[in-house]
């Protein structure tokens, strides 16, 4: 692209560095930056810089905080026997989303890919393992993705975790509500019939 | 969305003001943004805050620029007798990017819209009758929007134009290149027979 002035340049390439950001869309979102005003601007820089340079992780739950320890760690109406380990803070708020979890969280920080050179090391497991040791949880329930990683991870996950004496979960595969039969794949259909509940236990939420 | 931080909610917000960008985009973005090291954070923020700053519009054409004159009004190689009227600064770098034309821009920073409240006032109309009636122009070109305001603005321009001996175009109208006949709309066809050009002339690049 022929640009007109090098300061506009720049700042294209910096938003095409974004995750599914091309130059064009890059090039719409700085125009509509230039057309605000410069407090405006100035604020949505703020905010970024902010973010990076003041952002802390939880030290018990290592979810993205504001403070030491997060809100939700810290929340006396919590069940602490009840841990939820998650890939990132994505799923906490998708899981908090659902109000209908009153645990705690464990944020691993990704998933075991040796595709991407990711390992146990590389995540919080380790932590996770110390509080299962040390703190008063009675369960902990899996919550990854259903992927090839995420299976790998809880498998893992597992193995570290089997002697102790916490109940070990994971969060139930099958149909989404208002998927149609005819259109869900033979893996998780096929899973769905194997691990069947009770037609009472469904209707509970 | 439960955000478990403030800062993070605070910059999904502002991320979210750019149009097209919804909350789940942000924070997808503002997630990647805080994976990246502390620096790169920075160059982003500050690309930004400078880009608002210290740009300025071309005295001349009011193109978006670096000086107080742009690259395009200041090259010598450029005809001066030629002036391409486009609305913003993404036109001219359409146009530049085709490599056909070797005149100068002017660019109107907008269409006129009375359902958006944009006047002839709000646009650099009188900069370029202005700038037809002092500068060495034989020819205006008008490349703008084939839409109903495009064409509204076009009507201005040429009745303010007309009086002055300059000539007036605007850009050929028809089917696109690769585009197939059947699915042309009946207008843009119409006109394409209506507009037609000697074989030879349609050889010529």
């Amino acid at each position: 692209m022929n640009f007109s002035s090098k300061l506009l340049e720049n700042a294209v390439a910096e938003f095409a560095k974004l995750p599914g950001v091309g130059q064009k869309t890059a090039l719409r979102l700085v125009l509509h930056l230039l057309n605000q005003d410069k407090p405006d601007v100035e604020r949505f820089s703020a905010a970024m810089t902010k973010l990076r340079n003041e952002i802390q992780h939880c030290e018990v739950c290592h979810n993205i905080s504001d403070s030491k320890v997060c809100e939700i760690c810290a929340a006396h109406k919590r069940d602490r026997t009840l841990v939820c380990v998650v890939e990132d803070t994505r799923d906490v708020m998708a899981i908090e989303n659902t109000n209908q979890y009153n645990g705690i969280y464990h944020v691993l920080g990704g998933l075991i890919s040796p595709m991407d050179g990711i390992g146990p090391a590389d995540l919080t497991i380790d932590s996770l393992v110390e509080r299962v040791k040390a703190d008063e949880i009675k369960e902990v329930i899996f919550a990854l993705s259903a992927t090839m990683e995420g299976d790998t991870t809880i498998f893992y996950l597992h193995k570290r975790l089997k002697d102790s004496a916490v109940t070990i979960s994971t969060i139930a595969r099958g149909i989404a509500f208002g998927g149609e039969l005819e259109y869900v794949d033979e893996i998780t259909l096929g899973r769905s019939i194997t691990t069947r509940v009770p037609y009472e236990h469904s209707l509970s939420r």
